[in-house]
């Protein structure tokens, strides 16, 4: 029966009998607490101890404000989601890992049994448990317990700080490949320049992108764009007065076009933009600024609707894509970028905190600086345990 | 040298001398003029005799406004782009046709040479010579020249009114397939049940669609799909005091899929929504109802912008298309299916015209039903010389 | 934690304590046994028992040679993988089922954790356990322990005997869409006659084929084609002496071509070939046929290797696939053609066997003609408790 | 009227009134001749003088053979059609080159009007003039006529040395996208690793393969290989006595999933595989080396039949396809790809000749070396007015 439905097994002396935990308790309520140290392990699932836990923006946006769109706070719950870690224990089918094992962990586990899960989207699954979104409890934790599967091995060549960042370099890859499905050769636009929009331009670069454009309002992260993963960058003008959204969108995408030779049609176009904003003003630019035939992909939550010229996708014949989380594959190819060399995930982490300063985390994240004055891309926690 | 440069002919004597059209001049004012009889003729051109010419919105609208978008009349521009005829004189090298064959007419002619020609989109030709569209004549006229391979010879089964209407059967043939990529067994639904809808409609039908529910506001039209091609039909309902656009948009699709058992993912999921109305309220329910992962396809004109929920595109993975006419091997299928048996155009053409009354045709349409107070679906006008 | 890791339930008295199965130890060798009622059930588990079995070509292949492929019987096991049949018992967390309820069952269990499981492909997984394939016992029983989301109910619309023949069916449905990708309003071909040829006949015609051509050996089995799903046949025909298997091959093709008037490029060349048979001839007959671009889809096992003109693959860029059993979605598709009337699978039960007759049946199958002298098609055999 | 049907023009004075020519007659028997300048010119035309010419396989076939497959020379036929000159003349409605334009040319015309054409697949054109494929002469020649289109600029990056070899290079490019769909990061192996192979890994790679393995019997090339564009190689082993060619290939693919550690199934696996020999051994060891669910392309014309292990590309669910010259934006990205310096053409260069000897590089290629003893893999002809 290849399903597991094994006796469960008692939790070893081995482990440490104490597992702290950030928990969220309400907006602006976050405290350290000691968690049962997890007592049962199905026959594939493993106990990973996470050593390094990057901080995300829906992390802050749980401590701001307690909700994300019908995702909403109701009890408490351990925060984080990015992260790496050792594995402590396995279970009694396990053959894959053993205790020792440095592992990326993909964070979300899903039923096997839907028709999404079946058919290769796991990301759909209706009854998805993804860390650190409500109801389940996230990774910054001593211990967390996920099935085998999910514990993708890091060779040496990966830290676990690098290991933790897989987990938006997954959402890039996913954006780039299953959903954009971007040409061999072609030519990206990528609107945002934080963390999972710098990861986008370096999965479309590490994958053969010819030219890789980044685009934001904030030129000093254009700038780390550009010597990151973009091939080159352009700044918004300003509006002018009167102007309605969509001319100021429509100018946009023309000065771009200009700036850049891009075509109207065949492999000198803009074939792929992918929006890590979630901004209309992005989304529309974007629409512009694709040649005929292009293909758009929203990564970025914002707002919850907005106004698309939909002439423009209809003229133009476009194709407009939602790309969420990621799927089948993903995680063990963006661990494959980091690990042949293609993408460095190192100049990213600009600040890291001990587990017992993970407030600090999330205070410099809110600031976009920490306190060192620098400006914070990511930053990454110890575990308790680390 | 396959492309043809071949001297050009003179027009033979078989030919009538006089070539009346009906040519629009500015809003409201059009005019039955003679034109000149086409004297040269491309060694791979025909000379074909427009028989029966159905009546479409856009001509409709460009006697109202003069003018659909960036489309302006600038000049004197004869009507008419939905034809079929017969062959009257065929240029040197045409071996795949003779004078005396019925043919439907494909009405746009595209370069042949750019880029998205060759890649099998003629339809995103920028130099695309469309009838009816300024500058280009259209077909209500005598004579219409076009190259051989646009010329697509019809059964005995199928009648020159029947051709006629190829043209916007391959509308609809073009979202079900090339745009939508309508999965084998399908659910579809169909935004506007008027003669494009309706042709969609029975285009995902001939074409395997497993249901194809009909949306309208106007009941009447949807028991006319229902009887033609529709498996069921939606009305939507009366909106709610303060309620938002948005807010009103889920609450049918909710409706919707509770009505018919529609389910958010899988097999009873909506797969495919095709809208040939371009409201915005449309656009938005249907976004609400498809299931993860499932096609929208953007037909219908309407508005030049719109608001979408883009976090339902996002969450739910759909993807969102445009389609632009039609490309290759469209009017081919468009025919096949009518000439099996599995479209019947025929219940679609309600009124019928003389050459001579062809402004009572635009008048009708414009009424949405004829002096004898029927509802109009299609209008056909006879050629001048038929 | 989504995968059911629940304790064992004990087995109800109201489940009857006897276990007939029908068993093969070995070649030519197959006894009547008692086996033990299943004991223990996963929480999403359910217990099946199969009221009506379809003889299948690969269970009398087991009877009379042990073995198939690397597929060796080295311990007895039960023979039966067509099934359908009454749930009698459902796990802790199974709430879509209940005892009563009638399913057609999908007798292969995946693993669900491997690459080829999460990534929609789990026909792949190396850990399949298929009904009747060794060392897996089959559904010739009174009881078949499988996961509940591997049962399908069945409306009313559907009686047990057709559900037994929703296995085969999927296998076309299976080569026609996800492999074949049948292109909306094909030209098909398929090869072979038989069970799987006949539906996979059908499932082309119900899903939108323009034309099916059926191929066979057997004029009897073609004329069925003929009345049952195929638009035409061809019976292939003699061999000239000196020729070759190539050069026959090609001769078979271009009197098809000729004689259905298929083209070598567009709508009217034969878009999808699907083989069912495994023969060298068709195989080579086939890609000479297929039209510049088609595609070939191998579902028949025949011989380990055989010869293709590999230019003829190479100078009409054809595609070649091999479909092998079924994957997501395709059950439900399959059940979705019969319960719309799409496809009617009553007319392929030719002969009908009471459980304790079940070697008779396989005698027929072997005959190609039941004890009446009438050609078989397809033997159904009833379970022990029906 | 977009398809050119203007008056001709008259040839002009400062093109040289001389044309001298590398003409094959026959067998063996090649001659150098004064040809006619070309004296008419469509609109849509250029007339390039040829500068650089990449000799291949097949003008050396046709020069020893008089034929390839069916297409059999019948009268004398200019040889050479890998090539890039310089623009000497344009048509009257040419506005996308000017005289002395350097350009890559692409030496096959096809008639725009036929299905395939339309359809985006003109190398499948069944009236495709090609360049020294008889009857149609090749560019080995002071001038060769062709349509605007099919000239592509260079930029300064370029020389006209590497221009020529675009043409071998578009194939690979058209094996490794269009055809193979390679997945981003993908597993590649490229069997022989002659110029087209070479050419193919270097493809490849610079379109963001993850590992590209070279395979062939000769140990150098595969050195070359290696330093040239493939992660890597492997030599074939001997044969065992009384071992067929099925167990000798499947030997060989074992032998190279164990060294390279190649999975049967998911990332680890070989996703492509590309056969530039057209050798039986190499088909049937790669259809035995591929992942469940890989794709094999066929590039490399050998024998006309082979045989082939059928049950492997079932039950794997194998794709294999033929790969055919190339299409629509192949030609772009070739270039792009060596403009942007991922590729390098450079060393592939390994023997020049002036026009008048012509002949010697013929000798050369056939011997494999030069006279200075070197290895040869790609020589390159002056122009007669280079």
């Amino acid at each position: 029966m290849p399903i597991a439905l094994s006796p469960t097994v008692e939790f070893e002396s081995a482990v440490p009998s104490t597992n702290r935990a950030f928990v969220l308790h309400g907006v602006e309520d976050v405290r350290f607490e000691e968690r049962p140290v997890p007592s049962e392990l199905g026959s594939l699932e493993v106990i990973v101890a996470p050593k390094k836990t990057g901080l995300c923006g829906s992390d802050a946006h749980y401590l701001s404000h307690g909700s994300i769109g019908d995702y909403v706070l109701t009890s408490p719950m351990i925060l984080g989601h990015e992260s790496a870690g050792i594995v402590v224990k396995v279970g009694s089918a396990v053959t894959s890992l053993a205790p020792g094992d440095r592992v990326a962990m993909e964070p979300g586990e899903s039923c096997r049994m839907c028709y999404s899960c079946k058919d290769g989207h796991y990301n759909r699954c209706p009854s998805m448990a993804f860390a650190a979104t409500p109801p389940f409890d996230g990774t910054l934790a001593g211990f967390y317990k996920l099935p085998a599967d999910m514990c993708y091995p890091l060779s040496h060549a990966v830290s676990l700080e690098e290991g933790a960042l897989i987990e938006p370099l997954a959402v890039g890859v996913m954006a780039v490949t299953t959903i954009g499905q971007m040409p061999l050769g072609a030519n990206v636009v990528v609107f945002g320049a934080g963390p999972v929009g710098l990861l986008t331009m370096a999965a479309a670069k590490a994958l053969g992108a010819r030219h890789v454009l980044a685009v934001d309002i904030q030129e000093p992260r254009l700038e780390f764009a550009k010597q990151y993963a973009a091939s080159d960058y352009f700044v918004p003008t300003r509006t002018v007065e009167g102007e309605t959204r969509l001319a100021y969108s429509r100018r946009q995408a023309d000065e771009i076009k200009a700036r850049f030779n891009y075509a109207e049609r065949g492999p000198q176009g803009v074939d792929l933009i992918i929006d890590c904003t979630g901004a209309e003003i992005c989304v529309q630019t974007a629409l512009y600024l694709l040649k005929h035939g292009g293909t758009y992909v929203q990564v970025g939550m914002g707002t919850d609707s907005l106004t698309i010229p939909i002439s423009t996708v209809l003229n133009k014949e476009l194709t407009v894509k939602g790309s969420f989380r990621y799927g089948p594959g993903i995680y063990t190819q963006a661990i494959d970028l980091v690990s042949r060399g293609l993408i460095d995930l190192k100049p990213l982490i600009t600040h890291r905190y001990a587990f017992v300063d993970a407030a600090k985390a999330f205070a410099a994240n809110r600031a976009g600086k920490g306190e060192d004055g620098r400006a914070l891309i990511k930053a990454v926690i110890d575990g308790p345990l680390a």
